[in-house]
C-alpha cells in the first residue's frame, strides 16, 4: 500500500486521519511537502516531447506504481486537493508518454482511496474533489475504492470526528483484511 | 481587470480563448509558469504564524487585488485546474490572516469569470472545476459572473470550436461595455 | 421527527435503512406510494395565482411543518430521488405563496436528513442528488445535517452494507440524544 | 427529433427556449402536463415482474424510441427536473424489463440533448442536473451531445438572456445540418 500525503502540514488532521486508517498495515508513503515536485511543463506537443526534470516525481512515481493500493491523503485546501498534491498528479501526463515505464498499463489495476479533512463543511464542500477523482481514476482505469471526509478546523480536531472515525476503523479492518 | 494565466503552455489553446475574451480591453495579466510561487506552508496554527515567503507571490497577489474584475484562466489539466493556479490559491490563506492587506475585505467586491480549456469531455468532465470555483468565490464572497468552457486538444484547436468562440466574443462585448 | 418515504416499494432497503436510522425514536411519517400527489401546476404568474389542489399534499405539507428534524427518505432512482418524492417537493412552491402557512418562515428552523439507497455505485453516483438536496435545503433555509448512502440491489441487501449501518447506527444515536 | 417537455406551465420560458432550438425542424413532440404519466411501482423483484400499467407511459416511451435524437426540456424545479419528467424516466425501469421492447439496445444509439431554465443562479445551480442526466444517458449507453441552460424568472424572461438564445440559435444551425 501506499500513501501519498498532500497536506503542507506534519502531522495534521488529515495525516492523523489517514495513521487511523492504515494503522498495523505495512505502507509506503510520501511526503510530498518534503520533496521536490515541479509543476508540469506540457510538451505533449512539442518536438522532442518531454523533457527529463530534474526533481523527485520521477522516483516517486515509480514507487508508487509498485503497489497495488493507493491513498491520497490530503486537506480540502480552497475545495480542492492541495497544490502539491495536484502538481504530483498534473506530472501523470508526462508518465503516460514514457514508454518503459507502462504506467497506463500498471495504474489500471490499481485500488484507489481518497482521505480529505476539511474545516467548512466538508461532506458536502468536498464533493466536487470527489467527483475530479472520480475523473481521474476513470481516465487511468483504476478503480474507486472509497473515501473518507472528515472535518477538522485546530490541530488534533478530527479526533473529536466520531462518526469519521468509525469509519476510519472500518476502513482499516477492510484494507487488513485484503493485505 | 486581471488575467491569472494557470497553464504551463505559451500560447496554448487556454491562452487563445482568454485573450479572444478580452480583446480590446486593457489588461493586467500574469503567466504563473513564468513565476515562482511555493506552495502553502500552513502555518495558521503555529505560534508564530505564517512567515514570509522569499517567491513572486506577494507581488502577483497585491496586483490582484487593484482590479475589479478577475479571470482565472486555466486548461483543464486532470479535472482540476493547474497545480500552477492551484498553488496560487492556496496561498490566499495565507493572505487572509495579513493584516495589513485587507484581502478578505478587498476580494470582496470582485467580480470572477473562470476560462477552461480541455479535451476530454469538458462541457461535463470540468463540471466539478466549476463547483470547486463557486465555493472558492463563494468564501471570499466575490461574485462568479461567469464561465466559459472550451474543448481543444491540439494546439490552435479551440479556434474550431465555433460554438465557444460565440460564447467569447459575446462575454467580450459584455466586457467592453463595463470597462 | 418526520419522515417522508420516497420509495416504491414496500419495506424496500431505502426503509429498512430509515428504520435502523430511526430506531426507539417516536416518529411520524409517511409512504408518498400511498398518497394522491399531484405535480406542481406552476401558477406563479397566473392571474388568480396558485388554485386550490384536490389531493393529499396539504394534508402531509401541514404535518410536515409541525416537526424539528425531516429525513428525506429514497431510493436512488436513476440518479436522482424518486419522481413521487420530488413532486412533493416540486409543490412547495405553491405552499410559499400560501399566506397562511408560513412555510418560509418555518422551514428556515428545520433539520433535514437525507437518506438514500442505490445499487449503481452509490456512494460516487448519488452525489448530483446530495448537491441538489443542497441547494433546495439552502434555498429554504433549513440546516442540511448529514446524509447517509447505502447500497444495494436486491432485497435485504442493505443488511450486507456494513459501513453504512454503521452510520446509521451512530446517527440513530445521535438523534435519540437529541430528541 | 424527439421532444420531451417537462415543464408545468403552457408555454413557459423553457419551451420557448427549445422551440428557439428546434425552429424549422420537423419535430414530434409531448407535453408531460398534458399526460397522465403514473410514478413508477417498482416491481422489479416482484414474482410476476412489472404489471401493465393503464396510462400514457408506454405510448409516449414508444414513440421516443422512434426517433435518434431526443430533447430534454425541463423547467428547473427545486434545482432538478420536474416530477413531471421525473417520474416518465423512473419508468424506464419497467421499459428496461419489457422484453419485447428492446428498449436497452434502442437506446444506446440516441442522441440526447438538455434544455434547462432556471431562475435562481442556474448556471451554477442546474449543474448537479446536468451531472444526473450524464449518470442517466451513461446507464442506458446514449450519447450526451450536449445542453443549453438559460436564464428567466417571469414569462416570456428567456428572451432577454442574449448569451443563451445565441447558443439556442447555434444549436439550431447544428441540429438542421444533422437532420
Amino acid at each position: 500500500m501506499f500513501i501519498i500525503h498532500g497536506s503542507s502540514r506534519e502531522n495534521g488532521n488529515t495525516e492523523q486521519l489517514t495513521k487511523m486508517i492504515t494503522e498495523g498495515i505495512s505502507v509506503s508513503e510520501v511526503q510530498l511537502r518534503t520533496k521536490n515536485i515541479r509543476p508540469i511543463n506540457d510538451q505533449r506537443h512539442a518536438e522532442l516531447g518531454f523533457q527529463p526534470v530534474d526533481d523527485d516525481y520521477e522516483q516517486i512515481s515509480k514507487e508508487m506504481l509498485e503497489h497495488n493500493t493507493i491513498i491520497f491523503s490530503t486537506p480540502l485546501y480552497w475545495y480542492g486537493m492541495s497544490g502539491l498534491m495536484k502538481n504530483f498528479i498534473d506530472r501523470w501526463s508526462q508518465s503516460l508518454r514514457d514508454k518503459e515505464l507502462n504506467f497506463a498499463e500498471k495504474m489500471k489495476t490499481k485500488k484507489m482511496y481518497v482521505v480529505i479533512v476539511g474545516g467548512d463543511n466538508p461532506s458536502l464542500k468536498a464533493l466536487p474533489l470527489i467527483l475530479q477523482f472520480k475523473h481521474i481514476f476513470e481516465f487511468v482505469g483504476a478503480s474507486f475504492e472509497g473515501y473518507i471526509i472528515g472535518k477538522a478546523n485546530s490541530p488534533g480536531d478530527i479526533r473529536l470526528d466520531s462518526n469519521t472515525i468509525q469509519q476510519a476503523n472500518a476502513l482499516n479492518l477492510k484494507l487488513k483484511n485484503e493485505n
